[in-house]
């Protein structure tokens, strides 16, 4: 229950992200944008922001942002790239780069992220290289952003060759999230994100999972007290598994449930409006719990569940439901093996035993895969 | 005295550069290369090489490192790059990191950075970027490579903003350099590296420097014991400084020593064949020193002694040596304000009390520095 009062005397819940001397803090909470400039003068005195973001977010919030900046004396310089995923390009983190060389922003001055995962992993990525390093900041603007983008370092561009191949572990010094910015994100945005929120359940909180079944209305709704705890509870379960595996060696990769699924349906759409990366997650989360019901490994129960309950928030949970052209099972493998996550030619798979129990499963044999998704897709 | 006998059964010098968990060795010695295979497959069982190499290196060095290879049963694929700084840029770097991915080399295999200096930047920044970080192992064959780029871990490429503005901290994961390569390197680009070579010295090893002034032809010569050592001692005095301060942070710095001059002549020369990058640091040596001197620090004789020395191994000490139009003292200006040492408006130098007593100078007046070169340039 939202107030007025409640809305302009905020009190951000803080996540600390635990990484030695890479450690860092997320305030999350409603009126946050107001304050950005104020937060980074006294945190970073005399630091300028190079700011990246995108056309769509500019036009809804950067007058925000700057009147937040001017008030606190905070210098800035704004550059602004194209919505999108195809804004993950060598093209554009080249543009982004220049920008902040030519804008003399030195190793004292940082990079501000001021969009979704997009603007997030290029940003992020870019202060990773200019000068060898800038410290940078993330104030996300979608709930993809807030809950996942935000949490972990991993910023990077895409390659002809697969999604997310080419990058840096470039840990922010500070995120900022507004829960209020997430009011003027299009229901299908909003939705894509709500997805990795779901997935936090999935790994290993079956109670949260219970919890979201129950308050998933208050969660999408504007204002409500819901929605910030489960955001802070999505980057807290983020933030634990990232500190214990920061270089993701071992339990970090628990984090891509759904998403070898995911990517590959992605690659194999092109990467383009016919399916966004959420929904992609949310129906390779129901292809986790499928396959891992079919080899005998997670109760079927638990996979009618996630399918329920994705099902019932508004996102697609079957290939079948992806607009366009019928996607083939040899197209779906190819993606799947070129995706990062192989190891040695046997297929990396996050699996599991049940709602709460994911797995990472090392020695997945692609004709198990391939038998599966033959029977999904009825070839 | 080297002897057949001695070069065939090498027993290579081992700098260890000691950086916690991205700690790495340096194989120093003649021979060497023929071993590389052995040493791959004995350290990193069953990964395979992507070799990054420039059309020089192949011609010279190639067919002996494919065997070393192949007789060791280590898989590999090789890019060649054109030769030069050129090739320190956006769309060589994508070359390169889109060929590792083309050829699925995943996390466990290796990035093999065969050349100079160039090679070993753009390689060693594609090995960390792709796939988010991969292993890279360098085989310098250049002196200059040998004695400074393969330790401490910098990698980049060039912006148009300046040199070495984009890349990444990149630790090897083993540096072989085998000295018999030295060989075939033009004379001009050896000099260059024996620039960096009396560096070491000039920062803090006084009696290194005075072993150079008597020892450097042995030093030049094929095959004496006298050259290992150099190298050795360089890398020993390197790895040091890297060590206690992996980061740039502070004292690293120092192995700036005659950068900031040396880049900025550099970039006045456009990168090109009128200044390479160890000519370019013998001169801003001769100029740390006598600036140094003129500013009261560091006795006139010692700023004699250096550029005495540099000129008699037949390294130019003199802005005037360099071939081709005049070079103005704004212009050199310019180029060192942008320079990624400058800290909030004040010039980082590294100025010397004298021979082997550098130091880091953080509030350099630009003032000064114009008027030395006002009177080093007779304008």
């Amino acid at each position: 229950m939202a107030t007025a009062a409640l809305r302009t005397a905020p009190a951000p819940t803080i996540v600390p992200v635990e990484l030695g001397d890479r450690s860092y803090e997320i305030m999350i909470g409603p009126a946050l944008l107001a304050s950005v400039g104020r937060i980074i003068a006294d945190r970073f005195p005399r630091a300028r922001a190079s700011i990246v973001t995108d056309s769509n977010v500019r036009a809804h919030h950067m007058a925000a942002l700057v009147a937040s900046l001017d008030v606190a004396g905070v210098k800035h310089d704004a550059i602004e790239v194209t919505p999108g995923e195809g804004s993950k390009s060598y093209g554009t983190l080249q543009k982004v780069v220049d920008f902040i060389l030519a804008g003399r922003f030195e190793r004292g001055d940082l990079v501000l992220a001021f969009g979704g995962g997009v603007v997030g992993d290029l940003a992020g990525f870019a202060a990773s290289v200019a000068r060898r390093g800038m410290r940078f900041i993330q104030v996300p603007t979608t709930l993809l952003a807030q809950v996942d983008s935000s949490v972990g370092g991993k910023t990077g561009i895409n390659s002809p060759h697969g999604k997310n191949l080419v990058g840096a572990f470039h840990q922010p010094s500070l995120v900022i999230a507004d829960t209020d910015l997430l009011d003027t994100l299009p229901r299908r945005e909003f939705l894509a994100g709500y997805a990795e929120v779901a997935k936090y359940g999935l790994i290993n909180d079956a109670s949260f999972f219970t919890w979201l079944e129950k308050n998933w209305p208050a969660v999408m709704a504007s204002g409500e007290a819901e929605r910030e705890h489960a955001i802070a509870t999505s980057c807290r379960a983020k933030a634990a598994i990232v500190a214990a595996d920061e270089f993701e060696t071992g339990d970090r990769a628990l984090l891509n449930l759904g998403h070898t699924f995911g990517h590959a349906l992605e690659a194999a759409t092109g990467y383009s409006d016919r399916l966004i990366h959420g929904e992609g997650v949310s129906i390779g989360m129901v292809l986790a719990h499928a396959f891992s019901a079919r080899e005998g490994l997670c109760p079927p129960t638990d996979a009618a569940r996630v399918e329920a309950h994705l099902a019932a928030v508004g996102l697609p949970t079957r290939i079948d439901q992806i607009p366009g052209p019928r996607l083939g099972v040899e197209t779906l493998l190819t993606h799947i093996a070129q995706d990062k996550k192989v190891s040695r030619g046997s297929l990396t798979f996050i699996l599991t035993r049940g709602i709460g129990k994911a797995f990472v499963a090392r020695d997945v044999s692609p004709d198990a895969v391939r038998t599966f998704l033959t029977e999904t897709l009825g070839a």
